[in-house]
């Protein structure tokens, strides 16, 4: 995700440009990047929904004494993410100012967007990779090695199919299209998003009402995916990107469903609500010029009971859920650095 | 309301410019403006609280045949209020084409804001009043010799100290504190505008709970400058003006209490949800760039039952209510020109 080139088409609707670096990190020596423990640094935004998959599967999987993460400024300046929270402005392991220098590193003529979340390899201080779609299905899968005993399987091979199919739906008609809303400046191009994320949201109410994950009885890739846009609904989509049919909290199933995963460890104390909204907020002033973030809304309501137990399901399958982090949840960066 | 001209303190405060044109129209002879049938014009925007005020009275009151209407386009241009919804794009009375028109005639040397509510002198051409403030009690007062039968009292002599102060109030922390929070350009102005907004919706939640109507046990003046900021709340205040702790329709009391009012003729029927929203997010590039103006929310839910009538009260006191417009609620500009 990145702060710089917003682009449009003649018709005025948002194009999200892809990932250019799309090494991968294997465990079997396809690539030159073998998986390891402490060679590679995750760099994230804790505001970034694509970023916060991440997050969310190094936490359920257990990756953190493998894989460090650095959390950038939630506010980017013109030269993109930048470690303005770290003592002296750099981050400790890595060193650097500005996520662009390890880009710079890896491609010494890069001069595209700079985009969360991005591995970089820690002896060279190259970036390895910023594919933001692969990335988690590689942790889940290729990091197996490191995971934690009772990590749960979140890319079952018999269920690959569904998952593939369903995320490719949630990518262009959830994720991605609540920026197509947002950022369009056509009124056309608005409606054209909002109509097909509000029609799929619709669905995937009817599909959560009886069955408590999207995929399968435990929690998936699916999920992880689902969650990162429906936890920044009310606090952003909603107003910020004109989201505005309904707030989550007004639709009944999805609201239920994203508290279960909010409150299940791994999710929530991935999230803080403040860099989300200050994000989102102060960058895009091309829709938000003065820059104020909104006092609201009252986020208080992600702790009320959601119900979801009697769908039965098994969160973790056969393993266990990670160890929670309560002084976490929703004020994540605060309990990462205290 | 004007268009041009939203001023704001160092501080980033919101300034409201005073009415600059305070004539009153009385039936004493006090001031060389009589109240008389078919000589004044009220011009209006439907898409404006303060115009809508008036709108109302005139309802409630049936001066339909004493006082007739010009409606503005909801989008001003540079030069502020116009005629471009009449044919020729000229009011058919007036025949002119901009409302600033009328404030010349009044004063060749004007140069100030032109907003709506104005009342207009016909024969001259002249610009009587634009005075939001006093506009309203003046028609329930001094119109006396032009309401219809059962026309209620709105402004009864033995409530008009409680009326007063509580409309002092509510335009201080309700109906301008929403455009406080809206224009503010710094963190501190809008967060100062949103917490006294709250905080009086909460005191006034508190107050409705038991009783029907803001004062006494009739519908009165109060009850109308609370209503017009109330049914823009979700349309517009929420998102565009930042006022998002919650949705009026999360706030139990005063949703019930404004679909009440809705829902009695002479409030619903002078409601357009189409010149609110595009006037809103169109013509405020300030703090709206793209000028898309969102498709939500749901506005259907403004019919629902509210449940007030257990509380008593007599909205029209010893008077009777005005003949409905049934398909001018919410959609009053189509029923007036259909």
């Amino acid at each position: 995700m990145a702060k710089v080139n917003i682009s449009v088409t003649d018709e005025g609707d948002f194009i999200r440009s892809a990932s250019r670096f799309d090494a991968r990190i294997t465990a079997d020596g396809q690539s030159p990047w073998p998986v390891a423990a402490d060679r590679y640094r995750l760099v994230v935004s804790l505001a970034c929904p694509w970023a916060s998959r991440a997050l969310i599967s190094r936490r359920l999987l257990g990756l953190e004494s493998a894989l460090s993460v650095a959390v950038a400024d939630p506010i980017q300046d013109d030269a993109s993410w930048r470690f303005t929270l770290d003592p002296q402005g750099r981050d400790p392991v890595l060193g650097i100012s500005y996520l662009s220098e390890a880009y710079l590193a890896a491609d010494p003529s890069y001069d595209g967007g700079v985009s969360v979340p991005a591995v970089v390899d820690i002896p060279s201080g190259m970036l390895v990779t910023n594919d933001y779609l692969r990335l988690t299905t590689d942790l889940a899968t290729e990091w197996r090695a490191y995971h934690r005993p009772g990590a749960p399987d979140l890319y079952p091979r018999h269920l690959r199919a569904e998952i593939d199919a369903i995320v490719e739906t949630i990518f262009d008609e959830v994720n991605n299209a609540v920026y197509e809303a947002g950022f369009a400046t056509t009124q056309q191009a608005y409606s054209r998003a909002y109509h097909k994320l509000f029609a799929r949201l619709d669905a995937l109410s009817e599909r959560l009402e009886s069955q408590r994950y999207l995929v399968g009885d435990t929690i998936t890739e699916a999920d992880i995916r689902l969650f990162t846009t429906l936890v920044r609904f009310d606090a952003v989509y909603h107003g910020h990107f004109k989201c505005n049919r309904h707030k989550l909290s007004e639709l009944p199933v999805l609201w239920a469903y994203a508290r279960d995963l909010f409150q299940t460890p791994g999710f929530g104390d991935t999230v803080d609500f403040d860099h989300i909204k200050r994000h989102y907020y102060r960058v895009h002033t091309n829709i938000n010029p003065t820059g104020v973030v909104p006092e609201g809304p009252d986020l208080s309501t992600w702790h009320t009971p959601h119900g979801r137990e009697r769908l039965g399901g098994r969160p973790f399958g056969d393993g266990t859920p990670p160890s929670p982090i309560p002084e976490a949840v929703g004020r994540a960066y605060a309990a990462l650095r205290d």
